[in-house]
């Protein structure tokens, strides 16, 4: 069993804690460790016999520093010199792995979710590896809690218990409101929530079906001297994504896929897309604030608020449903239904040039 | 001609900037200089003999230090050990002034108040010595531009133009709403600034027949051998502050004085009582926005909100009448409605003891 963790995020939403070099998955969002931490940490009771980690060349040195204290399971890191969505990094991790291993396991994870119920979690994977024996591409469906139109949605034949795998009937796109609520009481849709398990070989027949050019060029790869110090193969790599289109593996192989799965799963997940989906995920206090990282809250009449402020006091008067990111360069106060929008901030410091807050 | 600069507030209304030992009239409030910084320069061209300022012990070391640059006139430093109002402290300057030079007129001036035509200041005030040479007390009383209950009154005998002494009727504590707008309309109360203009003599005879007790105790205070190396007089004046009680000059002296004109004066006046109080002295760009000490400020969709940010970069979206405030160990979001409550804050602070953000 093979971990990939598929870490080349450059997510601008949680600006200003999230930085170039420091995207969502390498932030201490929750005040602690990263949210790539946290997922390396959540597969190490699987006993996987390594975790390669796809990320993004600016954020390589950051990611091995992060890392280095994982000595349980060796780690490898795959560094993209541009990104090109999902199906290159899948291609590329399935090549290296079905190499040294042809008979092996993959499960594929973001590196920025989060789960709160880890021990559900890897029930569902383990439930997930056994089902992926027979050839077939496995997914975790999340079991839908409100018609969320933010998701794209996986359409099983039949619905059914959390645990285990069902035929996928189709990919649906994020749908409209009206037909989110119809997902969710069909009971049969559930959110793609980009987490795979298939055997290696699998899925390199599938690509080697569906993407027969990416399939080529990733196979061009010499890996016969490259054992698994994969910092050899970057002047390969390099040359790959120079010459490859982006493309998503959902997109690219999943749909159109032999045989393709959905596992229902039910352990408290987030993909935690903004700042606001953080209440989602981490307790308020009686008046529904959350303070990560502070040296306290003081709230007077104020309430379902979030503050980060490493190590300050915070204090809110008068206000409601506010997002406060203090950082050492830069401030940020948004309203919490405006989570989307910022990355217009982001956007603006572009257009300014104003690198030093990217 | 003598300026006595009442310094002693420990203003708790602009927490977090304000501190016990960086009160309001410390505070670089706008950005640049501090407030009594500003005070001291709107003055000099009045060539006044000395200024003095009274403040208060915890104070008087970063008073020292901001006034260290300004050698064109003396400036003395009272050091209060405990706040009694502005009757013993007005007293004591007066013993002082008049020991020295018992012809003087002294011009009493607020550490913390906002002056936006500084010339026209300058010019009401030689209007107010002039007058006062008869031996008046003379107060500056701001034109009322709107119904505000958070002010006391002053009421003319008559209405008149700016710049002209009319006799006093009464005081008039703060009113409520109904009665704000009365005295707007009526044209003859005017907004009791806290500025005073006498001669040293006519406010020590005041005091002697209206607050005998005061008046006896500073009197025995031995100038003898004093010079205006005051600081030789602090064991006098700590054992002064023991025996006193607190009282403003306004219940003590003033509303039943013998001879009490006000000067109908409006030049931009503002006390800057809380933090909602800043946009109404700096202007703010097209939205309303008012960034203070910033190195920018974006704004997608926000408007009307002050942010003070020492040197960062600040970016609000979807908020409007917000007050932010970031300093090195706190930060403070505030509705604009709500700023007299973050003395609230101040409270909490003082009841959990956490002294360091005091």
């Amino acid at each position: 069993m093979y971990i990939v963790i598929m870490a080349g995020g450059s997510g601008t939403r949680f600006w200003p804690l999230s930085r170039t070099k420091t995207p969502k998955q390498l932030m201490s969002v929750f005040g602690g460790k990263s949210m790539l931490q946290r997922t390396v940490e959540r597969v190490l009771p699987l006993s996987p016999k390594r975790i390669m980690i796809v990320t993004n060349v600016h954020q390589a040195e950051e990611t091995r520093r992060q890392l280095a204290g994982y000595t349980a399971v060796p780690v490898d890191i795959v560094a993209e010199p541009v990104g090109r969505n999902t199906a290159p990094a899948i291609a590329l991790a399935a090549h290296i792995i079905g190499h040294h291993d042809p008979e092996s396991t993959m499960i594929v994870l973001p590196a920025d979710h989060y789960i709160r119920n880890e021990a559900e979690f890897c029930r569902i994977v383990k439930v997930a590896v056994e089902a992926a024996s027979s050839g077939s591409l496995l997914t975790l469906g999340i079991e839908p809690t409100r018609p969320e139109t933010g998701y794209g949605y996986i359409e099983a034949a039949v619905g059914g218990d959390s645990g285990a795998a069902f035929p996928v009937s189709r990919f649906v796109e994020k749908p409209d409101g009206a037909r989110a609520l119809e997902f969710l009481a069909a009971g049969n849709f559930y959110w793609n929530s980009g987490m795979f398990i298939w055997k290696t070989s699998a899925i390199r027949r599938e690509l080697a079906r569906q993407m027969p050019d990416l399939a080529a060029a990733v196979r061009r790869i010499d890996l016969a001297s490259a054992d698994w110090a994969l910092a050899s193969l970057q002047p390969q790599i390099d040359a790959l994504y120079g010459s490859i289109p982006g493309e998503s593996i959902d997109y690219g192989v999943m749909e159109r896929a032999a045989s393709v799965k959905v596992i229902p799963a039910s352990f408290g997940w987030s993909d935690v897309g903004s700042w606001s989906a953080l209440p989602e995920v981490i307790e308020g206090d009686r008046e529904g604030n959350v303070a990560i990282a502070t040296a306290g809250l003081i709230s007077i009449d104020s309430a379902d608020s979030l503050v980060y402020a490493h190590g300050k006091l915070a204090a809110l008067v008068g206000v409601d449903n506010l997002i406060v990111v203090d950082t050492p360069d830069a401030i940020l106060v948004c309203h919490k239904d405006r989570a989307q929008d910022v990355k217009k901030v982001v956007e603006t410091l572009q257009q300014a040039g104003r690198k030093e807050y990217l």
